[in-house]
């Protein structure tokens, strides 16, 4: 019988006892799996950086830390934790987005909100197929190019951007400063899944703004700080932007008195679009210890020196 | 240069001109496209069984009357359209209604109803992935096969359900009045694309609607008689349905004193999940008087004792 401590806040526990359970199961491992266990017999621990557990000392038969975080940057520099440390790569967490993203680049597209909003009125607008709404994504990441590749599925023409130059089979690929302004006269919909970096900062300001056709709509789904929020404000105003369907933002929770929530061209969702899944999650921890159990090296073990 | 006669309501000219004129060009056809020609000189005639041009007798080398509609059932009986004649076969058609489908199962899926209606709160509801969200598909026609498979694409385990069996690659396959009781039994998202027949009217009933997970969601593109009304307001009113999204009707428009219109758990959509669509409509076109111009049988010609 494997000894398995989930050390997570307790709310967590019952999110995912379930999930593990049964990926533990599927996996054919016999694991006792508990929010307490005598430290010293605990075989693997599954964590998330914001529990109690900060003093691994005690755990001295513990085969591996599995964290339900893809970051670790909280606990890399803990001086207790001696056993190996395995971070999170979640597919749940692709999958996630890349249904958050068509589902809302398809809500623009058929104008959905108009539907809702108009019920009471008979007046057919069948709207243009796919393959004449020209979408860009700005950042061909893992989750970018997987997003632009959905969309393509589905019949969008697709133009994605990225610093430096990349190839995807179904997508037209710009990089560089003339591609960004290529992508954006493209983009009726864009869509921001670029990293949070210095140089990527108000990738969209007034100038970029006021390079895309007029009426697009914009979804950011990526990083708060790749917006330059008055511009867009302003862009919003005069309706060179058309609507905004914003996932993330500077600050979080949004401060209330922000003038996003209020502004009717403006959709703001709670930062949901990219969110560890428990189903994948467990998926991923069941699979990492059954590769121990049997010899394997550990998938996703962090490296101490460079911190990830 | 061949003489091409636009023969529709003339409110269609602006909606058809400009495809028809860059799909006849990109085939490489020297084409004079007009509503008026003299008709004894016309080659071809693009038409709309709904035109004031009824009578076919003048157009004495005509080669084919391209129909825009894909039903012609009102003008297989005119006895002077000895002309060669041709349905529309639209794959635009087929490809706005997986669009649309698609658009409103993961509206469904992802709660954006919500998100639309609660713009004023922080409170994250991280939806399951689509993996955990069973869609069933009524109907594997060639736009239900061309649904279902787009759903099963994005992760959606996907039922069909079709009166006799068939085989579709990523889809659960049921048939039969057995297969139909399981596949509604799945289905927290339904959605209805039979053909309108006696044999499919009322199959939502109120024993079918009992069958369905509690708080599932419909979505009917299909056709209106493939519901019983009452069953569905009384199964919407008891929570047993969530909600439904329906786009076709009885009677269309939809009266104005119908319940579906106010009701807080009904989407009313004004028929527009089904359109041909006039930019491939135009390249089918092009496409046949190519072929004609070139010697080679024209495409989806009606065999008049048939009658389709």
């Amino acid at each position: 019988m494997i000894k398995v401590q989930f050390a997570a806040r307790p709310e967590r526990w019952g999110t995912y006892q379930a999930p593990l359970d049964a990926a533990l199961a599927e996996a054919g491992l016999q694991v006792d799996l508990r929010q307490d266990h005598p430290a010293a017999e605990v075989d693997y621990v599954i964590y998330a950086p914001n529990s109690d557990l900060q003093d691994f000392t005690p755990y001295t038969g513990c085969k591996a830390v599995l964290s339900l975080w893809a970051g670790v940057e909280k606990i890399t520099g803990n001086t207790t934790l001696t056993q190996p440390l395995c971070r999170m790569v979640d597919p749940g967490l692709t999958a996630g987005m890349v249904e958050w993203v068509t589902g809302h680049v398809l809500r623009y597209h058929l104008d959905i909100d108009r539907s809702l909003a108009t019920q009471d009125r008979w007046e057919p607008v069948v709207p243009p197929l796919a393959q004449e709404r020209p979408v860009t994504v700005l950042g061909l990441g893992a989750l970018g190019a997987a997003c632009a590749t959905a969309l393509a599925q589905l019949g969008f023409p697709v133009t994605g951007w990225s610093r430096s130059a990349k190839t995807l089979a179904t997508i037209t690929c710009a990089h560089g400063s003339d591609g960004l302004q290529h992508a954006l006269q493209q983009a009726q919909i864009l869509v921001l899944l670029l990293p949070d970096t210095p140089a990527t900062e108000n990738t969209l300001n007034a100038e970029t703004l006021a390079l895309m056709p007029r009426g697009a709509r914009i979804i950011n789904p990526g990083r708060g700080p790749l917006i330059d929020d008055t511009a867009l404000l302003s862009a919003l105003n005069t309706q060179q932007i058309a609507h905004a369907t914003l996932d993330v933002f500077r600050q979080e929770p949004l401060p209330q008195e922000h003038p996003y929530w209020a502004h009717p061209q403006v959709t703001v969702t709670p930062h949901i679009a990219a969110e560890t899944r428990p189903l994948t999650a467990a998926q991923m921890i069941a699979k990492n210890i059954q590769r121990s159990e049997t010899g394997l090296p550990l998938l996703n073990q962090v490296n101490r020196d460079l911190g990830y």
